[in-house]
């Protein structure tokens, strides 16, 4: 199989994830360029099949090579509450609302899921996914990061939260950077040049 | 305008509710057809967003007039959760869940919401709405109904629960069923006749 060349589009609104990607692709010789359309992001209780269909709709609609990353907090003993409505029930209960339904709960095991969906036209689609294991604290603690990281602590950590964390810290840890790597990795290995 | 003769098609998993929505419209001379196709369920905050997205997706892949209803629980304390994601919060935090979030809070106030969207191929839509307001008890009472009908006790009731209420009582209060007649006296008032 020889080199194949193309141009691979991460579709997303928010540009400080699309920098953290396109830095982390960087390193593996992948040229990533950002995708400013609105993606259909559909109910589903799999991330994997939120970010796949999101793909593929966009990779049918511009005609070219799209990837689209999608992530979740999943608490175990809440059956993996919040996951894919993190965002929402973020906006909703917050912090301190997810701290109250975790009250009294001994087992506060989560995990933190991101999936990468990597479509082309025509109707080809993989995912990537990545995951970092850790607890949900008793209080908020640090400011760093966003949505539920003040009450995320990481098991491969120190006892910080993702909050506590510089940006490269976290971002050597962190879900999405895992899950963008193994693509990096299946392109290269693919001979797919971008 | 002259009347307009045409099949409508209800777009829903759910036997029982195309049951109940059916024999709400034959009240009114609308003949409702089940449509038994999976519908691409959008995230949003706006259930009249999300039934609009399938239905009209539906119109244009079947070629035929769409009805789809989508619904949820909106506490005005969290503000609206868990909204849109009823179902889902349902099936993992469950009642227990939803009553410790609502631990120590005077104000229980809440809302049932449904919004049935109507479309045709070639890219019409239009939404009707049905809403009843209430309360959300200390504890689960009841065994009928379904999802948070035990711990929703409407305005309009004599304190009983949606739980404790026989599905024609129950009927008569519903969102669901005063969003249906809105969309019955509009085909109506078009001379649409289903």
């Amino acid at each position: 199989m020889g080199l194949i060349v193309m141009a691979l589009y991460f579709a997303t609104k928010n540009i400080g994830k699309f920098r953290e990607a396109k830095l982390l692709m960087t390193e593996y010789g992948v040229s990533l360029e950002r995708l400013d359309a609105d993606k259909v992001e559909i109910q589903s209780d799999s991330i994997e099949e939120i970010a796949s269909y999101a793909a593929s709709d966009l990779a049918s609609k511009f005609k070219v090579a799209v990837v689209v990353e999608d992530a979740g907090l999943f608490i175990r003993p809440l059956k993996g509450f919040p996951g894919p409505y993190s965002s929402y029930v973020y906006k909703t209960l917050g912090l301190w609302g997810l701290l109250k339904l975790m009250n009294g709960l001994d087992d506060r095991r989560a995990y933190f899921l991101s999936a990468v969906a990597y479509s082309k036209p025509g109707g080809f689609v993989k995912v990537f996914t990545g995951k970092v294991e850790g607890f949900i604290t008793n209080r908020p603690r640090g400011h760093g990061g966003f949505g539920f990281d003040p009450i995320f602590k990481p098991m491969e950590g120190d006892g910080r939260t993702f909050a506590e964390m510089d940006p490269s810290e976290k971002n050597r840890l962190s879900h999405r950077a895992r899950a963008f790597r193994k693509l990096a990795l299946w392109l290269r290995e693919r001979k797919i040049r971008c």
